[in-house]
């Protein structure tokens, strides 16, 4: 649209609009989106569906197209009990469609996990190195932000957890596991002292509740628990999940959360009416169906994350020192730690590869791809890091000489 | 979920959750969803999309589908530009995607309004009656909550209007039109009195936004102006609309806003990063691309409401006078009055025609449905109404002969 001047009007002038004060230098948020060959830089699944996955989907969304002119189950009933079934399946425990919540994304269930127990007046707390979304949604809902740390090798301390629950009187307690840089799943210990410490805090006469956030978790390693164990001894504990990575569905934006009947209930009041529309219900719900071959491809990339994390600590820096790689439960992994981070990860996109810069200072995160993916990635990297090794010492030679 | 009892412990006892205490007294928002024959209660489109719709949806989300690993175009482009074209051509005024912005249904979209200009601290105005999501949309977002007067023709005075906005100092500005419940139509000069107004009022040194909710504008009498004709002289003036009513698209939840590049810019900051799935975008692309049979579909409707506001008009009720009808240029019509109406909403009912309870005291407000629901409609309310002067005089006699 151009701001027309005709004839019989003098040129509109400029208007400010009233953008919140602490908008106003923000930037919308999110990791560039490049067309580079090798995408490892958001954590997504590299397999695209296969096409009986895209059949049963365009059959399901024809189904509901059919019916598009009536709103959406506001309620999203059945595909709610079929996100209760599939959970069952993988923690088995007993779940049904009261027990489960689902948005347009994880993105969408925590803005109204905030919505409903943050806002003004009340705190959110999580512990860092974490998920850099977090504090986008307390922004978001006028929810006082508050960070305590995790260890140098990226755990948890139960002891510094419940003493900074105790300290800060957070309504709403985030943990993400596996933990988003870094990958690290939380012990069912941990998550019970938070919990526990939960407990002891007054919050208008209630108690903070704490969301285990497993986006990844059908990426963990054997022997890892999922907080969905848990459900049953805590009712002020949730646990979010997403589509977007094991059912390799980022595409279509399904994010759930699985808690008490009252939990979700109060997630209900504050949730817009319509909030997720009939083709994802059908899509999502086709997706699910799926499960096994989906599943199949997650054991895949499993292997691979595995595969990663070994070659990865086989590598040495410019400097002859052996990387640090964090352990991870995810389908990424986070290593490090460089001097200059900025030039490693320019290095693999100038090469096709784009992987992710976050996390602490001096770490790279790269997300597991298809095996030649990888190939190309360890390929990438070592010959980032040679010519870097290369420079050093001509610039050694460089200095020696002048 | 059951919250289980072991062997091994006690009764987990009843945890209260920190839901906000402005919530606690609060239920989900929405119309009952009822199974009923004819459904003329939510203002949807009575015709499902044709299968040439369908195909196209079911082609364009399988595409979608295939690359659905990945996160979607975070900025839907194509979609914006898509629906910047549509407007082009519904409007006249030339436009492109940097002027749309796009969510999950106009309630996203004003959620964005919102959470971009509202916020603690500032305050949201509107006339009444008007929408009745407007008020969930403040409290969700911690605005204050103002409504000034439309007059007893459900018009909107100018004057009224300017006084309101001087003292009140919104920094934003609802206006519906059509409005809904009333189906009422602003002429521009309002909608330019409420922007000029606007601009003589300071909010942190700029100037409140004007949204006017053209949710039911497709379905506006020949000469009813919209109100994008004016953006090029407010660049504090936004317009939504939404592909739920007149593409028949309820279900698909598909909202957009134009405005100026600044404003849509701030939404973007706001937004939720992905919050508009790739399956939403192709499956609402796809919708687009049928926009002469679907509008052929909205003359039909828009004949059958002034047909029905003409029938209306000559109904009388039970004590003999006729039926007050609201000027409509939406897809549905305010009627009454009523001393009960929820006997003449529940008579409706027990013959199977859901209308809504909605709008000022004694009124209700009926969707335009199908020639042949309407007819049910028709005979259903003359039936209703002759009952309940049936039941009048009888107890006429019966006080007469006690």
């Amino acid at each position: 649209m151009t701001h027309a001047v005709d004839q019989h009007s003098a040129p509109v002038p400029p208007v400010r609009l009233p953008l919140r004060p602490e908008l106003a230098d923000e930037t919308p948020y999110g990791a560039p989106q490049l067309d580079v060959p090798v995408l490892l830089n958001v954590n997504e699944n590299p397999y695209p569906p296969g096409e009986d996955v895209v059949a049963t989907i365009a059959e399901e969304v024809a189904r509901a197209a059919r019916g598009m002119n009536r709103y959406p189950d506001r309620d999203a009933t059945v595909l709610r009990q079929d996100l209760a079934d599939y959970l069952t399946l993988e923690t088995g425990v007993d779940l049904d469609h009261c027990d489960v919540w689902a948005a347009n994304g994880s993105n969408e269930v925590m803005l109204h996990v905030l919505q409903a127990f943050g806002g003004p007046g009340r705190t959110a707390l999580s512990f860092a190195p974490t998920y850099s979304m977090y504090p986008e949604y307390a922004r978001d809902t006028h929810t006082a932000w508050v960070v305590g740390r995790r260890e140098a090798d990226f755990t948890l301390d139960p002891d510094h957890a419940a003493r900074t629950i105790r300290e800060v009187r957070p309504s709403v307690i985030l943990l993400a596991s596996p933990n988003n840089p870094t990958g690290t799943a939380l012990p069912a210990a941990t998550v019970e002292a938070v919990c526990a410490a939960a407990l002891e805090v007054d919050i208008d006469g209630a108690h903070p509740v704490v969301v285990v956030d497993e986006a990844y978790a059908e990426f963990r390693r054997p022997g890892t628990p999922s907080a969905v164990a848990l459900l049953e001894r805590y009712p002020n504990l949730a646990v979010t999940r997403t589509m977007s990575k094991a059912f390799a569905a980022a595409g279509a934006r399904l994010g759930y959360l699985v808690a008490s009947n009252d939990f979700v209930d109060a997630l209900r009041i504050v949730r817009l009416p319509y909030h997720l529309s009939a083709i994802t219900q059908a899509a999502a719900g086709a997706a699910l169906r799926h499960r096994e071959s989906l599943m199949a491809q997650v054991a895949t990339l499993r292997a691979e994350r595995d595969a990663t994390v070994r070659w990865l600590r086989q590598q040495r820096r410019p400097d002859g020192t052996p990387f640090d790689v964090a352990e991870s439960d995810a389908n990424f992994v986070l290593f490090g730690t460089f001097a200059d981070r900025h030039a490693v990860w320019q290095g693999l996109l100038d090469r096709g590869v784009l992987i992710r810069e976050t996390g602490p200072d001096g770490w790279l995160r790269v997300s597991i791809g298809t095996p030649a993916e990888m190939a190309t990635f360890r390929e990438a990297l070592v010959e980032v890091l040679r010519n870097q090794q290369q420079d050093e010492q001509q610039d050694e030679h460089g200095e020696a000489r002048a």
